[in-house]
């Protein structure tokens, strides 16, 4: 069932960013010389409940689509590092909260027709503020902590449109 | 707010993957040489309901990331289509089911940080199996049509992973 990869051109090789066009035999016996795959890094994102069970979420312009979205503390995993390691450092760095109970709810996928990197989501319960945020100073991010109860009522509005910040929330269950 | 673009190389131009790198100024002053931009086409995803209230499910490889994965009908939007022609299209092509009361929910977003695309999500009510399928022969798709009880079933055991298909159950209300 699996295609097999028969050859690999590297189109593009930086640090975030490999890009690949592999020549492919699949399971019918057709051969695609020029499949693209993309490497990004893999990332943690945290769906962070504070100790009165509001939500730690982040506005975020991002350039790509030149808009401010509403989404969830996240960074790349750097090389070697834990999941959820990274993602308390990430929680840490970008909102300030530390502390609480944390579980790794697995790997998820962002564009699986070209993307071959993963998602990981992690929930964590209990956080509090414990510290001054200490971010990218090219990140461009406001930080909101509001109650599920809200954040639901701005989903059911249309107003949440990154689809691994919805999975996330799916995959904490707080979407059922 | 904007970053400011003030440069731009094109580092791969082909039909299904444009990448730029942007000479970007931001909003502080700095000004980054080298940012990713990932341009793929446009997409349109159908959550399908047929008449019984069932959903129309697709299983299908993804040579990315080598697995199988649940998943919604989806498919590229042609250069100047309609995104809801497109899915009516597409579900037709994939699935066979055709009919019934169609809903555009919006666009969605996949990976802010490098890609550029929009996710149009598309609700359809009513839908009824009327033809064979008729998808590209490189594509491995089976079809599942399943309850909505037995979908949730699935998605709180963890056992759907793409995070586009679950926003598009979100963006639909099968999820809130």
């Amino acid at each position: 069932m699996s295609w097999k990869r028969l050859d690999r051109k590297t189109l593009i090789d930086t640090k975030f960013l490999k890009v690949y066009e592999d020549k492919v035999k699949l399971p019918n016996g057709n051969v695609i010389d020029d499949y693209s795959v993309i490497e990004k890094p893999n990332y943690s994102m945290i769906v962070a409940l504070d100790t009165d069970n509001n939500i730690v979420t982040i506005d975020e312009y991002k350039y790509a689509i030149n808009k401010i979205i509403h989404t969830l503390p996240a960074g790349h995993i750097e090389k070697g590092e834990d999941p959820l390691e990274s993602a308390k450092r990430e929680l840490a760095e970008e909102t300030g909260y530390t502390g609480g109970e944390w579980e790794n709810l697995g790997e998820y996928y962002d564009y699986t027709t070209k993307d071959s990197h993963r998602a990981h989501f992690i929930k964590a319960t209990g956080v509090t503020k414990t510290q001054e945020t200490n971010f990218d100073p090219n990140e461009s991010l406001t930080q909101r902590v509001i109650t599920v109860s809200e954040l639901k009522k701005e989903i059911a509005r249309g107003e949440w449109r990154a689809n691994a910040t919805l999975a996330a929330l799916v995959a904490a269950k707080l979407l059922s």
